[in-house]
C-alpha cells in the first residue's frame, strides 16, 4: 500500500471495511447472481464455453451487482428482478473489459492473462458483443421500461466516455471538466445504473431513486479516481496492470492534471505525450513524490462524502449502512 | 450478372422490381428514418462524427427498416414508434458490419473502403459499440416491453450466428442443418426482428404478427443464400467483395456444401481448408461450372415461395403486395 494512502486512511479515521460487512444484508442472494452468471458460459461449442466462463468468473469482486442489491433492499425486495437486473450490470462490466482489452491490446487483468492475449483479436471482439446481447438480454427480462431505457442510456453513455478518453489520446491539454465527463462516462454510469436500476425495481418512491442514484454516481466517480490513483502508486500484483499504463496509453488522470496545473512550466508529460507515451517513468516518479496524490486521494473523498450526503435520506439501519462502508471501503481498496 | 442467375430469371419468370415499387407505400415516410439516422452522427468530436456519418450512410438500401414500416402498414400504421423501431433495425445492421469488418480485418465493404481500412481497429470496435448502444436507445425508446425483449434476442442470436460461423471456420464437415443454423443468427434472425418489431408496434393480431414473423424469417434466409450464392457468381465491383471470399475465410456456404454432397469424394474444399483458405481459384471455377448455383438459386427460391406463404392471410392490396415483390426482387438481385 502506498504512502499517500495510508495518510489518507489515517485522515479519514476509519479502518478498512470488508466487502463481506458491506453486503452483508444481500450475501445470502449472491449465489443466484452468480449462477445465472454462469448459466451464460452454457453454450454449444466447449472452448467457447470455457471463454465465456473465464468471462464470467475472472474475478470480479462483484461490486455493481451487490450495489444493485443492496440498493433494492429499501423497499419490495424482489429478487425475481433484482437478481436479473444485478446480472446484467455486471455482465455489461464484463462485456466493456472484454472490448477494452482488445483495443488497449493489454495482455494482463487483474494478474490474469486477458482473452485477446491467448485468443485472437476477432473472436474476443464477438464474445464481447454476445455479452453485451446477453447482458441486454436480462435486462429485458425485467419488463420494466424505466431500467430498459436506463440501461440503454448507460451503454451509450460508457461508450461515450471510452470514445472521449481514445479521441482525446496524447492531448495534454484537457480540463478537470473534461476528465470528469470521460470518467463520467467511462465507470460512474454504471455504478449509477446499479444503484438506481435497484431502487427502480423495488418501487421505490421517486425521492429514493433520485438519492441512490446520485450516490451510484459518486461513488462510481471516487472509484475510476481511486483507480487512476492506483496506477501511479499501486502496486503491479494487485492492480494487474503495469504502473503508468494510462499515461503510457496517452490517458490523462487526475494525478497528471493536478501536476499539470501545479507545475504548468515544469512536468514531463507534453514531452511524454510527444513522444507517444514513451519515458512515463520519470513522470511516475514525480508524481508519486509530489503532493498531488495526496490531492487525487481528497478529491476522491470529497466525492465519497456527497455520496454519503446523498443516502442520509434513507432509513438508518444495516442496509444504509452497508451503503456508507462502500465509501469507506473505496477510499482505502489497494484492487 | 452471372449465367445461373439469369436462368433462373426466366426460370421465375418475374423481371426484377424495384425498391421504389416495392416501397413505395411507406416511401413517404423514409426521410424520418434517414434523418434519426443521421442523427446519430450529431456529436461533439468532428472526426468521430465524420465516421459516424459515414456508417449510417454507407450506402445501405435500407431494406431492413423498409420491412418495418412496411410490416406495419396493416394495422395502426403509428410512426412514432415504427419509426425509432427501423432505425434500431438499421443501426443494430450497421453495428454489426462495423464489427464484423475488423473481425474479416476486410478492406472493402459494398465496394468502399472500410473504417478498420482507414481507422485502427481499437476506435473501430468502439465505433461499432456506440452504434449498438444507439440502437438500443431507440428501441427502448418505444417502451414496448415486447420488441424490446425481441431485440435482445435478436442481438444474441445474431453474435450466436457469428460465433458459430467462427468456430467452425475451415471445418468442413458441416451439415446443411449448421448452415441453416448460422445464417439464421447470422442475417434471418434480424429481417425477422424487422418485420415482426413493426407488426408487434402497430397492434396487429396475433396471426398477423406470427405470419409477418415467419415472413421475414423466411426472405432473411433467402437474403443470406443468395449473397452466399454472390460470393461465386456476383461482380465483384457490385459485390464490393473479392469472389470467393467465403472460402478463403473458411465459411462453408450452402453451394459449398452442396458441392461437397454431390461429388464426397472429389472436390476440393478439404485441401483448401486444410491449406488455411489458399488456393480457392479451383473451387471457385468448380462451383461456377456446376449445376450447384442453380440449385442453391432453388433453395433460396423456395424459403421465398414459403415468405408468400406466410403473408398469404394478410389482406391483399399494395401493402402486402410489396412484402410479394420484395422475394422476387431478393431473387434476381445482384448487389
Amino acid at each position: 500500500m502506498g504512502q499517500a494512502q495510508q495518510t489518507t486512511q489515517q485522515e479519514t479515521g476509519s479502518s478498512r471495511p470488508s466487502l463481506a460487512q458491506i453486503f452483508e444484508p444481500v450475501l445470502p442472494d449472491m449465489p443466484r447472481v452468480e449462477e445465472a452468471l454462469a448459466s451464460v458460459a452454457d453454450v454449444q461449442y466447449p472452448l467457447l464455453a470455457k471463454v465465456l466462463s473465464h468471462v464470467v468468473k475472472s474475478g470480479g469482486k462483484r461490486l455493481r451487482p451487490g450495489l444493485t442489491l443492496l440498493s433494492g433492499r429499501f423497499y419490495d425486495y424482489d429478487l425475481s428482478l433484482l437478481v436479473p437486473m444485478a446480472v446484467a450490470v455486471e455482465l455489461l462490466h464484463a462485456a466493456t473489459l472484454v472490448h477494452d482489452d482488445v483495443i488497449d491490446d493489454s495482455g494482463m487483468r487483474r494478474g490474469s492473462p486477458t482473452l485477446n492475449s491467448f485468443w485472437n483479436g476477432g473472436t474476443t471482439i464477438l464474445i464481447g458483443d454476445y455479452v453485451f446481447a446477453k447482458s441486454a438480454d436480462f435486462v429485458a427480462s425485467t419488463n420494466n421500461t424505466r431500467v430498459i431505457r436506463l440501461f440503454a442510456d448507460t451503454l451509450m453513455l460508457i461508450c461515450d466516455g471510452e470514445l472521449r478518453q481514445r479521441f482525446s489520446a496524447y492531448q495534454w491539454q484537457q480540463s478537470l471538466d473534461d476528465y470528469y465527463k470521460r470518467i463520467e462516462g467511462k465507470t460512474a454510469r454504471l455504478f449509477r445504473g446499479a444503484t438506481e436500476s435497484g431502487a427502480i425495481l423495488s418501487n421505490a418512491p421517486e425521492e429514493v431513486v433520485q438519492a441512490l442514484s446520485a450516490y451510484g454516481h459518486q461513488v462510481g466517480m471516487a472509484f475510476q479516481i481511486i483507480d487512476d490513483i492506483l496506477d501511479f502508486v499501486g502496486d503491479e500484483h494487485e492492480v494487474g496492470k503495469p504502473i503508468g499504463n494510462d499515461l503510457a496509453q496517452g490517458t490523462l488522470t487526475l494525478p497528471t492534471i493536478l501536476l499539470m496545473a501545479r507545475y504548468p512550466n515544469d512536468n514531463p508529460i507534453p514531452e511524454i505525450f510527444a513522444n507517444g507515451g514513451q519515458g512515463v517513468e520519470r513522470a511516475i516518479e514525480r508524481i508519486v513524490n509530489s503532493e498531488v496524490i495526496a490531492e487525487s486521494y481528497k478529491v476522491a473523498a470529497s466525492f465519497c462524502e456527497r455520496a454519503r450526503e446523498a443516502v442520509a435520506i434513507l432509513p438508518p439501519g444495516q442496509w444504509r449502512q452497508g451503503l456508507l462502508d462502500f465509501t469507506e471501503y473505496l477510499l482505502v481498496r489497494s484492487a
